[in-house]
């Protein structure tokens, strides 16, 4: 049994009234944390998200941009929103990269002494193939900087091993990804600018386990583009093992992946009129396409459908938003970010006023806050200001941080970009592996986040900035 | 990919600065920030906590009061905290109840059409069994208020159907946890006394799913002893829904399980002496007995080795506690609560002095903060002047609630007893079923927990109350 923390007593009376008798709260004064309470009540009570999710990651599954699977995304979630009622609902035109996994990859350690070790392993988003087998002897090193400073004979036809671990002090799982990122995207190519063959990644993730994390990666101009694959926690740490018995060892790698002609795709796109100011936008958001090798549930699908979710959760609530609010599907984000850019482009060319972006992009785990990227300290102090309306649902934490990737074109153009922020120590378990599944997700914490999201939205749509 | 929240910048710099030359450490200000710094970095990088945790639900399982596993996990205990060089570790003799479930229990609806429908469903525990099969017409209610009012002849001979569900629109699962577990704890008896035959009881979750959650009962003297059986939360729907259709049906119930003889157990304490008030005590603990249908993974396994974890923190950082403290594994908090009253009786026998007492019986999740029981308001202040040490850990919500079932009997003897609260959403979906396993549980979650508790620990240690 829990210990029993009372912490809201007043709230849950609240939302007791609500539950027993939900006319009421029409009939109150209608105060902030009295809407606010009734958006959470719905979302508790009728959440869509969750079934919504069920079908995006059971009916369509992974969605990379190009594929097919990507294209059933863009047709369902018109569909979906349509079905709210909206204003308005519509697509927009994007070019994606088609990237293809091909065959199942193969990764096998070859030492001196026994068989072959077999090595769990995934090319990175954006990796040529390997045409047939490729076998090398490998180098490790712990980062660009080392990879760098080493004699060319060290690295020359062979596979360089980036075998730096995310920090596992960081309390914010997100900040220790993004410093161990930078062997990921830029690996292959300082591999091949010392004459390697082939780049092997540690998976970004905190667990130790045999899942490989893909992701995406660039080719620098006028390198040669040598394959790139990501190997599981536990299989890096077997080679790096392997290597100080057996420096001499050699790794097979087998992957038929390629780049095909990029093809027509869509950002999707929810729209509820302002009642009073509809040139002044909110967009809130989260990406539609997602890695193949899962069903994309915690990165991104969460996003889509607590993004289509606030619009409902207006409209069931009767909470009118005075400004415009629009939910988009953006394409592409995993590999190119080609959706945000469009959005982005396409609403300077179009003199929109834009308010305030926010997106959910860190999966769809138990709310803790927003983070928010303003050149404007006043627009932080002011929107601080509204805290105390989240903390009784423990989604208070206001901090100064990073929006996100699709909506960070519009950074010139909102006065403020807002990162939804949820319990991250799950997160990169899963991320971009096969294993980020619908079961992962636990349903109320999952409308618990289109609820603060919601929230945030009303009161933007009612204050403004 | 997540939108980076760069929260904690200061602390991050530390973090790798520990990470990286951890002799630093030493060599800075003892300031209490840095401390606790060091205290999460350990738990983060060598935490025990989740490999204990393995070995008790992997090599141990369920543990029920009187239970052999129950003596295993005595025995384990005590073996694993002797692993740990502290100054003291002993047993505590309890005498426990011994309930045992026997063989698997059976539910099935008889409706008039169509065969019958089963339905999972366990025994509560300390409930009587069946004696063979019994079968019987059903009345729902919402509430032992509802069946009090109602007239004896529609009671009589019958299963009383107690279904009202926990209510979901609270953010803090276990308010609704005891709001509803009224059915439960007392429905039986409040049954019997209208003539009922059974009592059917709703399980106490948020989920929807075919899991029968179990739980302590009590029967009122003097009043006849029907048997109790948990309902899933969707078997409970079912027989809502067909009861609606044929107020006749009747339900089949199936159960083996019996109260024997009390038998002699022990609660587990492992203690470092306080360097300077050796005579004042700081508890911390989780309960060992765990229910039998699952691994007692979150219930309470997690307290268990986040409690051992807190001594091993204070070792391997060299915080040496100025105040004694003790981690106490008690015996029997769920069907009985015999080790914590124990504990208490001792304590006051011996006239030992408690500055706190701390229980973490909430599960394993991410960390959110405290609850604090006192009757000092001062102590409470007091408390909260340190919530800007475990903010950057998003561990700071110091608030007033229930401290905790196996340290409720220390109340008079303690300053102050504190609930370990961490994220509850997931919780009450596995709680007191065969899901309560060792894969729910994550290694990062579970480490940051005992790292919050370890903290609070060295900070009542070196400043008391």
């Amino acid at each position: 049994m829990p210990s029993f923390v009372s912490r809201y007593p007043l709230l849950a009376g609240v939302a007791s009234l609500l539950l027993t008798t939900p006319t009421l709260a029409q009939k109150a004064p209608q105060t902030d944390s009295l809407n606010i309470r009734r958006i959470y009540d719905e979302a508790l009570l009728r959440g869509q998200s969750y079934e919504n999710l069920r079908h995006l990651t059971g009916q369509i599954g992974g969605r990379l941009a190009g594929s097919p699977q990507a294209q059933q995304a863009v047709d369902w979630s018109k569909v979906t929103m349509e079905k709210l009622g909206l204003d308005r609902v519509y697509l927009q035109e994007v070019i994606v990269p088609h990237w293809v996994r091909g065959a199942k990859e193969k990764g096998q350690i070859k030492a001196a002494k026994g068989k072959g070790v077999d090595v769990p392993v995934c090319a990175l988003g954006g990796s040529v193939g390997t045409n047939g087998k490729l076998r090398a002897q490998v180098v490790e090193v712990q980062s660009l900087d080392e990879l760098a400073a080493m004699p060319e004979e060290k690295v020359k036809g062979k596979f360089v091993f980036f075998n730096r671990p995310m920090n596992p002090t960081y309390i914010e799982t997100g900040k220790a990804y993004g410093e161990a990122g930078d062997q990921r995207r830029a690996g292959a190519s300082a591999a091949a600018k010392r004459g390697a063959v082939g780049a092997l990644v540690r998976s970004l993730s905190l667990a130790h386990d045999d899942f490989p994390h893909t992701g995406t990666m660039r080719y620098e101009d006028n390198v040669a583009k040598v394959p790139a694959a990501a190997l599981s926690t536990n299989g890096a740490d077997r080679l790096s093992q392997l290597l100080k018995a057996d420096k001499n060892l050699t790794f097979e790698l087998e992957m038929a992946c390629q780049t095909l002609p990029d093809v027509k795709s869509y950002n999707v796109i929810g729209e509820i009129k302002g009642s009073k100011y509809p040139d002044e936008i909110i967009t809130v958001g989260g990406h539609l396409d997602s890695w193949d090798m899962g069903q994309g549930a915690h990165d991104d699908g969460t996003g889509c459908v607590q993004s289509m979710e606030v619009l409902r959760l207006l409209k069931a609530t009767g909470l009118k938003p005075e400004r415009t609010v629009r939910a988009v599907m953006f394409m592409n984000e995993e590999n190119g970010n080609r959706g945000g850019i469009k959005y982005a482009e396409l609403a300077k060319a179009a003199n929109e006023k834009h308010l305030a972006a926010m997106e959910s992009d860190g999966g769809g785990f138990t709310p803790r806050g927003f983070a928010l990227e303003t050149t404007n300290p006043e627009t932080v102090t002011r929107m601080q200001q509204w805290r105390s309306l989240f903390v009784p649902y423990g989604s208070g934490e206001f901090v100064v941080g990073h929006g996100g990737t699709d909506i960070g074109p519009l950074k010139d153009q909102a006065k403020v970009l807002i990162g939804y922020d949820c319990d991250s120590q799950r997160y990169f378990d899963i991320h971009h592996t096969a294993a980020d599944t619908f079961d992962k997700v636990n349903r109320r914490e999952l409308e618990l986040g289109g609820a603060s999201m919601a929230a945030l939205v009303y009161l933007l749509s009612k204050y403004g900035l």
